[in-house]
């Protein structure tokens, strides 16, 4: 029995692995976080043991995920993005290993690069940016950020964020520093049909992405002007 | 008909996505670098036009995409890891473009998470490391490194790179002011089953690891002392 932390992908259900998706076809019990597409769940066998994160706190669900490998099932915890890109994967291995349980990780598509490339962003491109910088804007995740730092970054600034938050991250980053006239872009529920993207500028950006719904990553950099809108959508999984 | 830029994943092919595996499957012309695996190229259809980058020119390979889908086929232009980060996806995409050709976008699972990952390292971990900055280390990507900035900044530095350029980058960041004794590791050829995993600290990675093959990540942060080793290795494609 293993537990295999699988990286579910940033919301496109075709942006799953070819390994993870065999391994949620053969679970006997899935784990799965809210970002994770219903699409992917319903790959799980009939008789598999659906568990929904839901609520649950992470002490909750690294004693589920514990329980379940003491029980000898195979188990996949299904994990938005990529497990260890502010997923605290390393929490749950932590927790299973303290428990001898043996576990594995199968990394996913990552929101850093898919989402804002999704809506045509590349988040690198020569001669305009050989540099990412990805922090989380989420205050739970690491505490306040290092704007004095953030604000004389080069290249490309990707932040993980709830779009209530957009507003106090584009204030400290111009307080810091930041020229208030720099390209910055918003996409919100990324590679998904319901994705949605906006562009202005620092200074502007969080009154014109005000309405749009989390999960969202603001973009901030010279590549927000370079390429052009991808089609997005759901992809359905036929493989 | 559509050119697709698909991202192969870091190595192991059972990371390719399940749409991306499905576009090879029933392409008609696969235009693939070095660094897909061959067990992807080898999902192509038997009657497909098989095309190896090798050591085509970007110009070339630009074109070779353009005379492909003028011609009207199902094209799919396999890059490893992600096609925008450091894979020049967006020049692809604007030549594409430029010559009135659709081209879609296939995010692919990086190696800025996945590498790390698989030899046991999280590039994020709650108390530990809240950002992550990415920046290629192969002098062709984006020139010189901004190491004044790169040596104070917080979190996990990631470096994609060869491990020809190793001393030359611990030591440009030793010397912008980068403590000598930060944790540091290299991980080659990751996700595959000929991953090699080496520890130091700043001052000594390039002496380790200096026997190592490309392509190697190198990591330097708090976070190469979080977490243990998995068990690396290549998957069958079986979904």
């Amino acid at each position: 029995m293993t537990v295999w932390l699988v990286g579910a992908g940033p919301g496109d259900p075709g942006l799953i692995t070819a390994k993870g998706l065999d391994l949620i076809r053969t679970c006997e019990a899935l784990v799965y976080d809210v970002l994770a597409a219903d699409e992917l769940v319903a790959e799980a066998p009939d008789d598999a043991l659906l568990i929904p994160r839901a609520k649950l706190k992470q002490a909750e669900i690294n004693a589920i995920l514990v329980e379940l490998g003491e029980q000898g099932l195979e188990v996949v915890r299904l994990k938005g993005g990529d497990p260890f890109v502010f997923g605290r994967g390393s929490e749950e291995i932590e927790a299973l290993r303290a428990a001898g349980i043996a576990c594995e990780v199968v990394p996913g598509v990552s929101s850093i690069s898919a989402v804002p490339g999704s809506a045509g962003i590349p988040i690198t491109h020569r001669g305009v940016s050989a540099q990412v910088t990805v922090v989380s804007g989420h205050s739970a995740d690491g505490g306040d950020l290092d704007y004095d730092h953030l604000a004389r970054t080069p290249g490309t600034l990707v932040v993980f964020m709830g779009v209530a938050h957009l507003n106090r991250i584009t204030s400290q980053l111009i307080a810091a520093g930041m020229a208030p006239t720099r390209p910055a872009a918003v996409v919100a529920r990324g590679t998904t049909v319901h994705e949605e993207r906006v562009d202005a500028t620092l200074d502007s950006i969080a009154q014109d992405a005000a309405d749009l719904r989390s999960p969202a990553l603001l973009i901030v950099g010279e590549v927000v002007a370079v390429g052009a809108a991808q089609r997005p959508g759901s992809s359905a999984i036929t493989a």
